[in-house]
């Protein structure tokens, strides 16, 4: 493929990444209390005032990242809203939790700040931990900094200590399970707290790294042939739906994430592993030969899913591909991964941008029709897609910048 | 409309109803621990192992109903199973709940019985009082029908006292709500225990009773042109999503409870109410003009739900509908309810039995069809579909046992 055809695939990603920005900054923001309205109909408009956490931190975490490292969103609006999020989060976002001395993270939270839902999982933390971490990279405020790692010390009890805390009962038929989402999002922790960070603090976070890597790995399953999402904590296949569930994208997802570790270590066959089985297998397996698409949930024996939406396309599965693809690519420069890009891209740019109204629709039918029409909800907000396109732009930019190696 | 049509209905009831029973007859027992597998794919084979703890309980009271009423069912090894399905609840289900002395039940259980998950709601404890009370009535055990009557006062006293032991943190945003499935289930467990009880019972009951019917008339909104599914305990309309839903299914519901005490209590404007308000609203907003069948969900302003299933076509609010339609019918004889029983049996008749292996798919899309294959999961068991034919087919053989009235 040629240098024209990324420079094509680079201008409508910065195209929709510009679109995107402008669609959050036009219609999330809170003047009044501060924070993000993530309920954002077609048009724009509010339709629930609920302050979603996962996507508070998300949303701080990502206007961060857009002002610190792209020179055209180094706007001072975008740094406002950010540290507005910031300040909303800090100063609601805490409850005291079942372990003595513990905090917890809300889930959802009412306009003005009082919690309405905990959770009894970890991600509103990691999402509060993303969000303060890169917020204190833009701010440069220490006691911010301090506090992403104060809740991450916690946040690894639970996880590998005692996880009494979370306030889940403890039940004999609840088997601990690695549940994949667990190690990515400790992964993706220990990247955000440790990039551009000195030996002392990579060091800090190298074991944990590694255990990450190694819990990731154990969802390979059936002799190489599939990911699947739960597995018990000793890395054996588990009985029933529970074990056999596959979610094709965040096995990509995980598979860049591994990917971006390979390319630190410097370690081939991480890399080789990372796009065989955690980026081609989800490819085999959860993109639909019929109508295009990867589907949410499949069956590893075929089963039908218990999960109603199991057969929909999903926005954010799509963006997770065209990062694994293209980063894939970038390292090691083979066509059959530009190829895969370029296949998820014509589905994705064919059927979840808005072109009327901007931004993208986030839930299609398993044919490719919009089944619900808002641009933001309780989980859709302003992060996949941005976190995509930006991605994916810098990735092009990088491989347009050094055109000497071939394409 | 003949009475030959209200034979050809019935008729085509009755031999779905047959096929029903043999189904789960043949496929979803567990003659090692008891109990009964509801995970059953579309031939009857067991896809999943776990124990849905209302599904136990529904199937458990269904069966024992069956068996205690009707002449074809009064079979040894349907009393055989609904015991078995009895031990299994009485010797697994509860577990120390949150409360000094209280007791939960499990929402989930292991094939052999370990508790795997505890909601914090009271539906669980409802399902389980349904199947103790109803066994009682077929074995003659005491001590099984004192059970149910301690365990119903516990869940009394969370509904209308201190809700504490259900075990969901006291938050600051999380106001207190009137959800219509929490007094829809009180009234419907109110008239399982009162059920040809004498005035004793009758009387315990009464002010409950009332206080059920008086909560679900405060999901009347909108002046009257909506039912609501959560309202403030005011029984005023709540902000946003929440506050907006619709679910036309447990409307109608709602509705034939509603009707069954109208006829009780012989008040002809709750009979009224019951049928212009929770019958004809719910199918006039929720039926799908284009393709036929009730929405899942619907926004009462028209923004979309949040809910990703939203806009599927599912098995039970059908099977609402259609109790709801006839006994409506059967109850004022009014033709225009016995057209929307038969416009409703029609949708119903054609999209969800499975000709060709016994039984009724559960989840269409909008379009009708399958999406989901399986004849049982983690909320279809034996229930809807069983109950929504054996009301109808004794409405019906009332109604043509008494043919001197006019249909």
């Amino acid at each position: 493929m040629s240098a024209v055809k990324l420079e094509e695939f680079r201008e409508r990603i910065r195209k929709e990444l510009d679109t995107t920005v402008d669609f959050w900054l036009q219609h999330s923001h809170d003047p009044l209390h501060g924070g993000f309205f993530t309920c954002l109909g077609r048009d724009g408009e509010v339709y629930d005032e609920l302050k979603y956490v996962w996507l508070q931190g998300r949303q701080v975490w990502m206007y961060c990242r857009l002002y610190r490292t792209m020179d055209r969103f180094h706007r001072p609006e975008i740094l406002e809203a950010a540290k507005a999020g910031g300040a909303f989060l800090r100063k609601f976002t805490r409850v005291p939790g079942a372990g003595s001395g513990q905090w917890k993270c809300a889930f959802s939270l009412t306009r003005d700040g009082k919690a309405v839902k905990i959770q009894r999982t970890i991600f509103s933390e990691c999402f509060y931990i993303l969000a303060m971490d890169e917020l204190s990279r833009v701010t440069g405020d220490k006691d911010m900094q301090l506090e992403a790692e104060q809740m991450m010390e916690q946040l690894i009890s639970w996880v590998r200590g005692d996880p009494a805390g979370l306030g889940r009962p403890q039940l004999p038929g609840d088997v601990p399970t690695n549940s994949m989402a667990v190690p990515m999002m400790l992964l993706c922790l220990v990247q955000q707290l440790t990039e551009g960070g000195g030996a002392e603090v990579v060091q800090k976070y190298t074991e944990l790294a590694s255990w990450c890597v190694q819990q990731i790995l154990q969802h390979i399953q059936r002799g190489g042939t599939a990911i699947l999402e739960n597995v018990s904590v000793d890395g054996a296949e588990l009985p029933g739906c529970q074990g056999r569930l596959q979610n094709p994208g965040h096995a990509l997802e995980a598979g860049w994430f591994l990917l971006q570790v390979s390319a630190q270590q410097k370690d081939e066959a991480l890399q080789r592993t990372a796009i065989d089985k955690f980026m081609e297998l989800p490819y085999q397996n959860g993109w639909d030969k019929e109508h295009g698409g990867l589907f949410y949930f499949l069956d590893v024996d075929g089963h039908c899913p218990t999960q109603l939406e199991w057969n929909m396309k999903l926005w954010w599965p799509h963006c997770e591909a065209l990062i694994a693809f293209l980063m894939a690519y970038s390292h090691t420069r083979e066509p059959a991964l530009l190829h895969r890009f370029s296949e998820v891209f014509e589905y994705t740019f064919k059927n979840f941008p808005d072109a009327q109204k901007g931004e993208w629709f986030g839930y299609l039918t398993q044919e490719g029709k919009v089944a619900l029409d808002f641009k933001g909800g309780p989980f859709k907000g302003f992060f996949h897609v941005p976190r995509c396109l930006y991605m994916c732009e810098r990735i092009l930019d990088d491989m347009l910048a050094n055109k000497d190696r071939a394409f």
